[in-house]
């Protein structure tokens, strides 16, 4: 049978918000990994009723049940009792799991609260799934033909060891599990989504592997994914796809899988022996955390000037006090300026700059709020180059997207100079 | 009517794990906030079929069902045709909402692409929830007496705008609303989350109010709700709560509510008219970021220097070579200097500074991942305070952690100083 999982999390605090659920993004992975197919995810407080009519609707439309939750200690913990009433079964008890429990605690040196006899209670002709690091056990239980239950504690760290010590080997050996999915993340900076989907629109269709885009603070991601038998061949299948979408982004595609701009631009000051220093004015020192944020970054970056007041854009980087009173510090003069100061006074390659205006206060007509410049000194180009972020949504979005935008100059600068 | 909500999150990359469903929690946590009832949360791919059977499901369950994600220019973003689908109307283009995206892309220079056009077409009858800072607009409609729709695109950021600016004030004006949770954060560093919650634990059998703690990135926080007629009624039951916890926390109660470190730093600076500068080592400029990211910052924090190759710190700081041979970068004598050297070259009331070992490389058993000195000067002061972060968290965990540090250190000074 082929399996169609739906994944059920128990547990009314993920209802009123006090805690995010980390356990359905943990188990989605997986089954995206081992290729099991999984359309829905439900999420149910503490409640018989409203558990059993959960579990109805996922057998209509499910075959592999996944649980999370419900399964501690206390009288609110009601999932292995509710799946007992729902498919018409007594609870049993399991005296080996009592005896595991009582063991666990007197490990450290704590007796057995009553409380938790109750979790060696399973529905009947359910197998244990042994929990590793805690007390609570699941089960893995087949109540019809047509339907198979997983359920798992809620508490993450326990729910993840059984996981993967305990279901996705059982899963393995009884035939669920065929394919697997293997995935390529493409990262592009420089374009909307919009205009690179119009780009690369008829890669939306293919079916195996797919091709689906996402967009994320200002960064747009395409994800290959392959369905295949091993991922060595699901990387043959995803290879061709990948290079053709790489053709077709040219420059505004920026890497893959876990870089970032950062870790690119690191990479290739690394490859030309070059060396960094920023000065930053709107983002206050947020272009040298993205760098820095990359361990081993000291053998490139180092360092740079925060000149939030123009006095420092003077003092520290000897900015021209005419032209920050003819053009004002964010202007394309000044980004200039403190990009070759910051060069001149640290001795480094590049000199790379940032000025503008965050707002929400700051803007006027002329100069309104998400204008920025980026300044670019080294390799004897002294430029600068606008952007225009918009007011709309707010401060943190406009210093975030300068610090990137300001990486993808200097990336871009990097790849036309020769290693 | 009584409002009975069901989250329902649209999009594939949540059934493959690529996001975390923050959406379902925020929303959690506004409903349970504004009292609404909510027993079940869905989440379903971008696939017509299966967001038909949701939206049945949930009519059986639920009158106000609130959506999240499918609102994006491309072909898989779905919710809003389907809901049309769904309850059997067609969609109608809305010019104001081209008129608005077109627009919004001008502001930054560009065209609309095509793509984006589709997002102007809305079910019959359903009004407009106006998406103040991204392209797509949601929707509020009735299609059946008994069923209200909010939509709301994926973005976390654009959707608790929308929130906020347009959903609460309708649910607020339609009479859903009837008791409000009013809560207050209160803020605590340097406190661990058990110490603190050993402190208080009587309070935490209070049934109305109530006070639960709550810990991450190192920050302690212990929230107050009350449930009542009126924000003020709940202000009333909050005030003498908030003042014995206050009193119990001492100095470590740095701020409530939207407060940061940053800020109330920031407040305690404006308020002496005194002046700031930074210098950096292990945070690259992070400590600088969290100083702007709080809007007027200027008037108070001038800049700073990311001195993160030695040559940095003795050439821009005036750090003294041979106390950086015999002492190393990471100890007390460079961070006292670091800070003289920063004030006294930006002529500032006071410098901060930071120098540690970030990690995950560079330790020895001398200097471990997570030593951190945070070095202070102004007002007649030099001093130097160790930290030991440890290196389990990791690289990010110690560079956040020492930037909070410093802020925290300088807090406490300014607190022993006169306004």
């Amino acid at each position: 049978m082929t399996a169609v999982a739906e994944i059920i999390c128990v547990g009314t605090e993920l209802l009123l918000g006090d805690i995010l659920n980390s356990n359905a993004q943990f188990l989605a992975q997986e089954l995206a990994a081992l290729g099991i197919a999984h359309y829905y995810q439900s999420v149910v407080g503490d409640n018989p009723e409203r558990i059993q009519r959960v579990v109805r609707t996922a057998c209509d439309r499910a075959n592999l049940l996944i649980f999370t939750g419900g399964l501690g200690p206390t009288p609110d913990d009601l999932t292995h009792e509710t799946l007992a009433a729902c498919f018409g079964v007594p609870l049993v008890e399991h005296p080996e799991i009592l005896e595991d429990i009582t063991q666990k605690f007197a490990r450290r040196g704590r007796e057995m609260p009553a409380n938790n006899c109750k979790q060696a209670l399973l529905p009947q002709d359910a197998k244990v799934l042994t929990n590793t690091s805690g007390s609570a056990p699941g089960i893995i239980w087949q109540p019809r033909p047509d339907v198979t239950i997983l359920t798992f504690p809620g508490v993450p760290a326990e729910m993840r060891l059984m996981w993967r010590d305990v279901a996705v080997p059982y899963l393995k050996q009884t035939g669920w599990v065929q394919k697997t999915v293997y995935s390529r993340l493409l990262r592009f900076w420089g374009i909307s989504e919009s205009a690179l989907a119009e780009k690369v629109a008829p890669f939306f269709d293919l079916s195996n592997p797919t091709v689906a885009p996402y967009a994320n603070l200002g960064e747009v991601k395409l994800r290959v994914s392959a369905l295949a038998e091993s991922e060595a061949a699901a990387q043959t299948m995803i290879a061709p796809i990948e290079q053709q979408l790489r053709a077709i982004g040219g420059l505004d595609c920026y890497g893959v899988d876990d870089d970032s701009l950062a870790s690119v631009v690191g990479q290739l000051l690394q490859e030309r022996k070059n060396t960094l220093a920023v000065a930053e004015s709107c983002t206050g020192g947020g272009l040298g955390a993205m760098l820095t944020s990359i361990s081993g970054s000291s053998s490139y970056f180092w360092g740079g000037v925060i000149s939030y007041d123009n006095s420092v854009k003077m003092g520290l980087l000897g900015v021209s006090p005419e032209d920050l009173a003819k053009h004002g510090a964010v202007s394309r003069e000044v980004a200039q300026q403190m990009a070759v100061g910051v060069r001149d006074r640290l001795k480094t390659t590049w000199g790379l700059s940032i000025t503008g205006v965050a707002g929400p206060t700051g803007g006027n007509s002329e100069k309104p709020v998400g204008l920025v410049y980026i300044g670019l000194a080294g390799n004897g180009i002294v430029k600068s180059v606008e952007f225009r972020f918009g007011a709309e949504r707010g401060r943190d979005w406009v210093r975030h997207l300068s610090a990137c935008s300001a990486l993808d100059q200097l990336r871009r600068e990097l790849l036309l100079t020769k290693s």
